[in-house]
């Protein structure tokens, strides 16, 4: 969960790894740092903190001459944020200089291996081990230097490194970690991702686990383990530049929230043709569909949410059972999977490290893998059997919106696809479906038109100290993605629980003028939501709610409303997350936090 | 989630309603009332908050003469808790009293009814249309009175009625709501539960849905809807009095805490002979068992948190899928179910209503059920196909700790005793797992012994703000149950993780000071654990951490350690939620909080 940005070329290096540095702060953002090789020698600096501490210190890189350079920002997992810890780390004599993202497992027995050999450490990261070991085997070849590494070392990682022996190439492998490497005119890059390096080249290599790349200013060259070159297309990245930019709004959240009517049609709008859904590039038949007795579905945080209520849809529409698990639970529970089972994995950036894990985890069980991801080429679209992507664009606000929306999207499409070819619909549902589907797009805009409502709402309820969210069925599902979404940028403690099951223990946490967000959108249990509500405001809750146009007796009963137009009820979560969204957006900008980067969190999580 | 008591013979009626109620105070604490027959009319008095209030103000009921009454203690539904809205409820002329448990759904419908004609009202129960409806119907005779109403009035109930015409008789009826009727020497009782009336009578008759109670003083007899008398052969309750009492302990809890040594041995012991488990009165079979496709668990609260264990127990030794789902979502989602499926339901009181509807509509889908239920004779037994008693003898304190730990030993029972059935286990696993269950009993003993270090603990501790268990696999399901502990009884708002999901969002949550406790008994996850001790350490958290006796390495990692025998896996959560049980009963204790009847709670839920 840190970001790797490295240049070689003609220009100073240090200006441009700030530059890059800046478009992947959504990875991590405790500490950041730069090491740059300056004529004669490997020049570092660091700092803790924001990398406009870094700017500052070295003024926009101006300070640190040279034009062959690595720069890292951090999200702590070993040894808290600070100058020390910080990346690069560097060997003993100085002489090698090391950016990592992901974790060294075995990294203490490494280093008390190294020590008893007489090498001093200066960080507790589990990085100085690589620098420590690179110039430990270091006679003169890098690459034999690096190979001797990788056979030790044990865990996920990318790594960029320089060596002030060789300044004029630098080094990149990776294994479960992404790394990208930009290919320019007379200068080359390489980096966490794409945003880093759009600004100077759309052209890419794609590294997989365990290759090494010498990347040099007139060229790139990847081999493998055995020093085999490894022949590599480019491949030509379509991102707009200035989609990755706020675009007038004051934060990427808020931007991406609005772009979630675009982001849904665009994910939508090319899967119909002629009323009907076609997913191209899906080679699952409807005689394999057929097979599965069950339907896991894997994914960590809001991703996980989506696949809370694909459990739902899916069973509804199929009857094929379905299994929801966050990823890192799924590996170590020995998940009775087989080539029965449809494992469907969900990943905005396709890099997530619990998730891919996962999948390889049902791979070796011998399921059947579709992944729902936005990154294009990432490692769970290349490994998984079909991929279907979202076309959301590029997602910067660490707490996602519209990539979520776009999950959703697609599990609509899935799931009316899926029950078509198992017979389970008329051809006038599967009609009514396709129209609901579509219309989705206008009423999210009509709900994002209407937001001055939510922030009203927001205005009187930022100083919650705790907010319960709950809901029944999708709406319960619902309630963990707002409610994640509210501590996530806001640091407000909150708790999404099954409408039914409050009373069960929870409900001692209820108190006089505790908020209570009670979602209430679909009207065959429209009326014990209603019972629930009134059991809290028994307890002296007062009561946020929300529900479709038509229920306005829901105004007896609470003390605000928010309305959402109506849909088909498996629909309804598209338009309800919307409101929680925006509310969570307020409050926290109200409160003054940092939205687009809330501590502690990290927009893509490569490490387990 | 109210209880009922009622008198009929030849004493003073009040004093007795009084003492009943007080031990049924677990079942709702906010109001109280009693009605009793003064010679000439019902005399009614009623009070907000706990029972004391009520005594205080009748003199331990010396003022209220006559020996026919009925009494209540309330847990608010319907209209917040008030002297109006306590129960008994009075028709309009005060010649009908009634008592109700339960909810009247389509009370709103027959109340304006009533209002059209000409009935005023004074409370917002709904349990006052009972009232007035009986008085409306009422030609002279109650019986048909009754039925009409019964007619009439949908959701669930136990009623005990008595009109000033008929002065020489009590009338109860239930539906999906508990009730019994005590048999005594010229006198008679009803009750919601045994407790109220073992210092009278020992014998007793569990009344059915519809069935209509005449109760006199020389005798009791009961109708079906018809009119037409019942058959009915009364129970002899085993309960010892005494055993519902403190026993020297300051809070029923504690004392249930410290019975759990006894509670398991009592549940385990009578189930193995000579080396083998015997499930006395099970009726599935080997190859009824061979059959089932999946198990679905269904249950509330702590019952879920027990199902959790479950799932990764049964699934580990049976590998027959498991899905786990709170029974007030579970009726509502159109479970996929058929004769192919077991349906293992969880229950103490084996009347929460939530669970009984589930079990009700998962038969009415042909699953086979077996239940593990705490009380004998109860709906939830009665009606499931199999069951396996927990026998843990009454529990008052409304957090359950005994009824939970036998929850589990029963689970364990039933894993071996099916993985034998299925050929899963080999005679040296088989007895090895025997050797680890019965050891079980010593082992909490040995925890209780050392609760001073909890004790200890929860000094340190007591006054935080918000505190966050985590764990992965079984020790998630235990963070789980450790967090309901504390919130129900401390009201600190506290939160279970899946240790490794914690990252994808809650993280942000963590900072300088935030109380983490963490689970790690199992030894192939330590590691994994650690790392997640470790990020939350980053962050400033201050970690309490819980393993074997083993793993003393985590002391490097954590602030705090409390160390737990070792057993296998499967069986470590009867070991593990111990010290979550003493750490939340120290810390309510710490804060002087109302262990035993916590605000909003009730124990028995008999509502939705």
């Amino acid at each position: 969960m840190c970001g790797i940005v490295g240049y070689i070329g003609g220009d100073p290096a240090a200006p441009f790894l700030l530059q890059g540095l800046e478009k992947l702060e959504y990875r991590g953002y405790d500490s950041a740092g730069v090491a740059v090789y300056d004529g004669t020698s490997l020049r570092v600096v660091k700092a803790k903190g924001r990398l406009q501490v870094l700017k500052g210190l070295i003024h926009d890189g101006k300070d640190v001459p040279g034009t062959v350079g690595i720069g890292h920002t951090r999200w702590a997992t070993h040894g808290a944020p600070s100058d020390i810890n910080s990346h690069p780390q560097v060997s003993d004599s100085g002489k090698f200089a090391v950016v990592h993202n992901g974790i060294i497992e075995n990294y203490l027995a490494l280093k008390q291996h190294l020590i008893r050999r007489g090498v001093s450490f200066v960080s507790e990261t589990d990085t100085e081990v690589v620098a420590q070991l690179l110039e430990y085997y270091y006679k003169g070849d890098i690459m034999d230097a690096v190979i001797k590494v990788l056979q030790k070392v044990e865990g996920s990682y990318a790594l960029g490194i320089i060596c002030a022996d060789k300044p004029d190439q630098l080094v990149a492998v990776r294994k479960d970690s992404p790394l990208i490497i930009g290919l320019g005119q007379g200068e080359n890059f390489i980096a966490s991702d794409v945003p880093a390096i759009l600004s100077r080249t759309r052209d890419i290599y794609r590294l997989n686990d365990n290759e090494i790349a010498i990347i040099q200013r007139e060229g790139v060259r990847i081999y493998d383990m055995d020093k085999e070159l490894i022949p590599k297309e480019p491949v030509h990245v379509e991102w707009d530049v200035t989609a990755a930019e706020k675009g007038g709004y004051e934060h990427f959240m808020a931007k991406e929230i609005m772009e979630q009517p675009k982001a849904v049609r665009d994910t939508i709008s090319p899967r119909i043709k002629d009323g009907r859904i076609v997913l191209d590039n899906i080679t699952l038949t409807a005689d394999q569909l057929k097979t599965f007795r069950k339907i896991f579905i894997v994914a960590c945080g809001s991703a996980y949410h989506v696949g809370m209520v694909a459990k739902y849809v899916l069973e509804k529409m199929t009857r094929i059972p379905v299994e929801v698990d966050v990823a890192s639970e799924f590996r170590y529970r020995e998940p009775i999977i087989d080539e029965k089972v449809l494992v469907l994995v969900i990943s905005q950036s396709g890099e997530t490290a619990d998730t891919l894990a996962a999948m390889r985890e049902a791979k070796r069980l011998g399921a059947r893998t579709l992944s729902i991801v936005n990154v294009v080429g990432s490692s769970i679209a290349n490994e998984s059997d079909d991929v279907i992507y979202t076309w959301a664009g590029p997602e910067i606000a660490v707490a996602t919106t519209k990539a979520y929306s776009t999950q959703l999207a697609v599990v609509y499409l899935l799931a009316i696809y899926m029950a078509d070819l198992l017979g389970c619909l008329t051809a006038e549902e599967y009609a009514a479906y396709l129209t609901e589907l579509q219309a989705l797009p206008d009423k999210i805009e009509k709900i994002l038109q209407n937001r001055e409502n939510i922030q009203y709402l927001a205005s009187q309820h930022f100083n919650a100290k705790d907010v319960f969210f709950i809901g029944r069925n999708l709406d319960y599902a619902m309630s963990l993605e707002g409610s994640l979404k509210l501590k996530e940028i806001s640091y407000i403690h909150s708790d999404a629980y099954a409408a039914g099951e409050l009373k069960h223990g929870t409900i001692s946490l209820v108190e006089d003028g505790t908020l209570v967000i009670a979602l209430a959108t679909h009207q065959n249990l429209f009326d014990k939501m209603m019972s629930n509500v009134k059991e809290v405001k028994a307890r002296g809750a007062v009561v946020l709610g929300m529900t479709t146009e038509n229920n306005t007796q829901i105004e007896q009963v609470t003390d605000h409303v928010f309305y959402i137009p109506q849909t088909c009820d498996v629909m309804l979560p598209s338009l309800t997350v919307i409101p929680l969204q925006l509310f969570a957006y307020y409050v926290a900008s109200m409160k003054g936090c940092d939205i687009d980067k809330p501590r502690n969190l990290a927009k893509s999580v490569t490490v387990e």
